[in-house]
């Protein structure tokens, strides 16, 4: 790390996890951004794309061919799934310290991935080695990773709303249900019909509920923390609204805990998990902008069934939040540094 | 009924089953509008206050005391509940047959209601009498009924996606999962700080997990057509949009049916139900508007979980429209007549 | 026109005007729909692109090659500017009525037009007899018209605004100023990421200051009117809505004329023109849906700078609905005839 | 100043000023907050009330009875109208410099507030006394200042908007138009049926176009720099969503300035005010959670009206933000401490 901070270099970085990411780091003060690649935006200022950033960055997108990503300490893949696949393995080599915030080294079952995500996966080797990277979970091999594969989304908001039921042993794990709802920032910066205002706003619908990608990353989380299979239902919807991701999560219980009790001992020494009073029922905004799961407990009429409603921002603790926090740890930072962001409410 | 059509009065109508009344009623060849009431508005033009039946509805709010109900064929109650019980016991004695689109009406244990609404219930006696008004399973009953009531929104909504399952005996009872999303409208025209657009838009929330309302309406339905108890949690949902009922209904399945052509086969009559093709998401805006239910079943992963998603316009097939295919059946109407409009999409 | 009313032929129909035109249509009781074209997606029900169209609409997408448009009585061209100027000639030689909705027969100077879209004009001799289709102005031509050419939404909104005070010449014309508002779905159905939920939404913006294509079609028709030249300055500008126009216009004032009378009595006549009460602020939500533009007038602190409020639904007065409007002029049934629809509030 | 930086007391702060307020101080490296009062919410922790500062701000609202203002350095006011009037007096006698974020110090002409307000002003002589918060133009005086009128958003984007052009004295005085645009958050958290998001959503339209209480404030503005009276015309309008103004400003040019040179010149020194390059169009959401203002200058087809962009976040350089500007300011920090946080996009 270099007396200046640590040196890091954005790939891709035109799509809101590149925004997102720039944001953070822009007022992070032990991170110097050393570049930002784009082949399609070489050459043009990142904030002539991101007015936002007008007068806080001054970087222009490089092309990738030319950019000196070797001299960096860490380099984040902003990118669509399957381009840091094909980098990582160089830029590993070189000794620089790799985050991927799409899902190249999620999951570590190849073919699986390989079946999901459409294309033969370029780097299996890296796939083994990649450590998974929800701090909550494995914070001590992050610390240590080459390189990580961040969480996605819906995966970050479902896996930490199950995970203190699943691991007390307490949920009947053959009949778990994630109903899920994000905001549309989580379908990209891309140009797409459905995502249009005109077709997306004033509107809401389930979509991918005979199969979605983040199905098996979901599962397996949760099955690395039950030590067994779990039988998961995930049907996510599609919200007008930006950002967000409300999971409200439903388990049979086999056994009587005190869930409020369990959920709060869980996540006690957490910054980034917030466990809410009983009878909480967490607002998306509470979160927007800032790095933070929110999590509130309920058993409605004391019957056998939990349901755990937990949201995060789909960008942040989702996605380019959960990477910083994941770079702090990384290079020995306090795991908070540079994320004390507070949401914008209203 | 005269020759002009059913002599047809309003008490409420400044909320929004009020002007979605209103609108309907204004479109419908065979219902004269007589009188609507309003203590607050009397006097006033019903078209100053909803200027999109300007130059439609040259009616104006009447005082409740001077209104000549009595004189109608039918009276609708849009009112707040608590309303109806209080008047219709008069309007019946009359000759005026009524529809109370609030929920005065709507649970036969009279106990319950009081539980849940709390307050005594003036009219227990026409409680007994009153027919729940969803033509899907009650037609027969509704066509000679002198009181109707009409259902709430999410029980619409509810009922219809699980009924079929429930009516051929292939679903786990005891572990029913309503996954519930609203439009702000469903809280009515009323000036509370939670449905603001600063507080409710680009965010997204569950409320009322503990209870809800609606919760022993749609427990008496299902129970009726499972000739037992049922075991139902209900998680409702605010969504950043004005119109629109989305549930996602979980049901473990107790057997293997082919849940497509079960769902196609007990609506095939229903002219506002509409069975999706298999492998459907419907959205909620393909009803906005207009008087229909949209369906589509799934069985993800091949499990024995099913999912439904069921979709109404709550002002409409959730209220209002509702209300006026009671009306339809009741004069012995065809069932669509007035009820023609499609939904607006964009 | 043939005694089950009207045989009307679509080409294009995939974007938002053809869906509105789809809806209008299918509830209109005088046109028969006899084929609607897509090279893109012959085959494909129309039903299933847009499903609230289930159930009512069984028409299927036609290849454009095969569809046997020259036996209709109209045609209507929903299509991208371009398309109509190529194939309107052989429909009118064959004796086939229509109506454009697009831009290629508004601007009666060609090279004008070739200016801003920027492509060389295909038919030239039909501008020359095109009717410019808005039937407050020119009522009696499009009667007669073989071709009409469709306003554009920005065009019908403010010239509607503009014109009684043009009319009665009592505007300073050299500092016209229209700063206009409209939802996203005036710039179409088409994949763009300006236009994405998660850009547009929470966000306002003007656009196209330095000019705009609607500039020179506003222009022309407020010069006809004014018998010379004008000046305007138009700014458009991006509203995070669906539907909807709001132009708020101002004018000096030359003279002192009594705003409010002058309006009433331009438009006394007119079934889709609303002047509201003094004072009054009309909302878009007011015509969502309907075929109505709603007008008031001011004059602030009785200055002599008159404003004046328009609002019209983009895709219903400001194109499919007037297009309709049209249809019932050409072939002399009520003008009136299938436009009934209120406007759908909240 | 005690060493632990400003000791700052807030009156109010149940409304989005008052949270806006909360969310920058918790993060000012500078500022201590030592109370805040809410009559109604006494006893209640802030956080209960705001989640998003859940972890971050512990502290509880006081009784305003009992809260010791009198021991602060610095008290602001983010309470409806009228309150400060009230208290102002008794705090500044005491020592404890005042900011009201509210209008009742805006306003030096005494009977015209009481005009616009309905109210008897309760504390004429501070008026006088008072410095209009608009640092761009009163930034020595702010610094001696005992008590701050912070300006009103409407007031902040229109007046930065126009200023240039007024003090190099090249606008036709007596032609100024203002339209402006407001998300809803303008409107406060008050339970009000015109701002929910069923009336507001999906929807445009203009109000107060008679008149509006911004109008006396602006116009001041604009003739304490013209150094004679103006002639305004000021157009308010409501745009469904949270946070944001957009003022588009038309001024009759006398001389033929170069805009854009004029106006980088004359905010050259400004931290808070960015004028975009030549061509820009700002959107709102590049300066949502910002303390900025970005403008664009325009002058369409090279006419002699200029059109000037002007966008700011209500809640921050329209109100909460610009407040913590002025307390740098009073207190001799840095202008931009604590003011970092840069728009959240998308």
């Amino acid at each position: 790390m270099a007396k200046n901070g640590i040196r890091a270099g954005i790939v891709g970085g035109t799509g809101y996890t590149g925004v997102e990411l720039l944001r953070l780091l822009a007022q992070h003060p032990q991170c110097e951004l050393a570049a930002i690649t784009s082949r399609k935006e070489a050459g043009m200022g990142v904030a002539e794309l991101f007015p936002n950033l007008r007068g806080r960055v001054g970087l222009k997108f490089s092309d990738p061919a030319k950019a000196e990503l070797a001299a960096c300490d860490l380099v984040f893949f902003a990118t669509p799934n399957g381009v840091a696949m094909e980098q990582a393995r160089a830029l590993v080599d070189a000794g620089v310290r790799v985050i991927d915030i799409a899902a190249d080294f999620r999951i570590r079952d190849v073919a699986l991935w390989e079946q999901w995500y459409g294309v033969k996966h370029a780097c299996p080797e890296l796939v083994a080695e990649a450590v998974y990277g929800l701090p909550e979970v494995n914070r001590e091999r992050i610390r240590e990773a080459r390189i990580v594969a961040n969480p996605g989304c819906y995966p970050t908001a479902v896996q930490l709303g199950f995970l203190p039921l699943i691991e007390s042993g307490m949920a009947d794990l053959d009949h778990l249900i994630a109903d899920a709802k994000s905001g549309v920032s989580g379908a990209g910066r891309k140009a797409e019909v459905h995502t249009l205002l005109a077709e997306a706003s004033d509107n809401f619908k389930a979509y991918g509920v005979p199969g979605h990608r983040h199905h098996p990353e979901i599962a397996q989380g949760l099955e690395r923390a039950a030590g067994r299979t779990v039988n998961l239902v995930f049907v996510p919807h599609l919200v007008p609204m930006i950002r967000g991701i409300h999971a409200t999560l439903y388990a049979r219980l086999t056994a009587g805990p005190d869930l409020q009790a369990l959920y709060e001992k869980r996540y006690a020494g957490e910054a980034f998990v917030d466990v809410m009073p009983a009878g909480s029922h967490p607002d998306t905004r509470s979160v927007r902008g800032a790095n933070v799961c929110r999590i509130a407990v309920h058993q409605p009429r004391g019957g056998d069934i939990a349901v755990i409603l937990s949201v995060i921002d789909n960008l942040v603790k989702g996605a380019s939040g959960q990477a910083v926090q994941n770079m702090n740890i990384m290079f020995g930072l306090p795991e908070t540094t540079g994320l004390g962001q507070l949401a914008l409410l209203p």
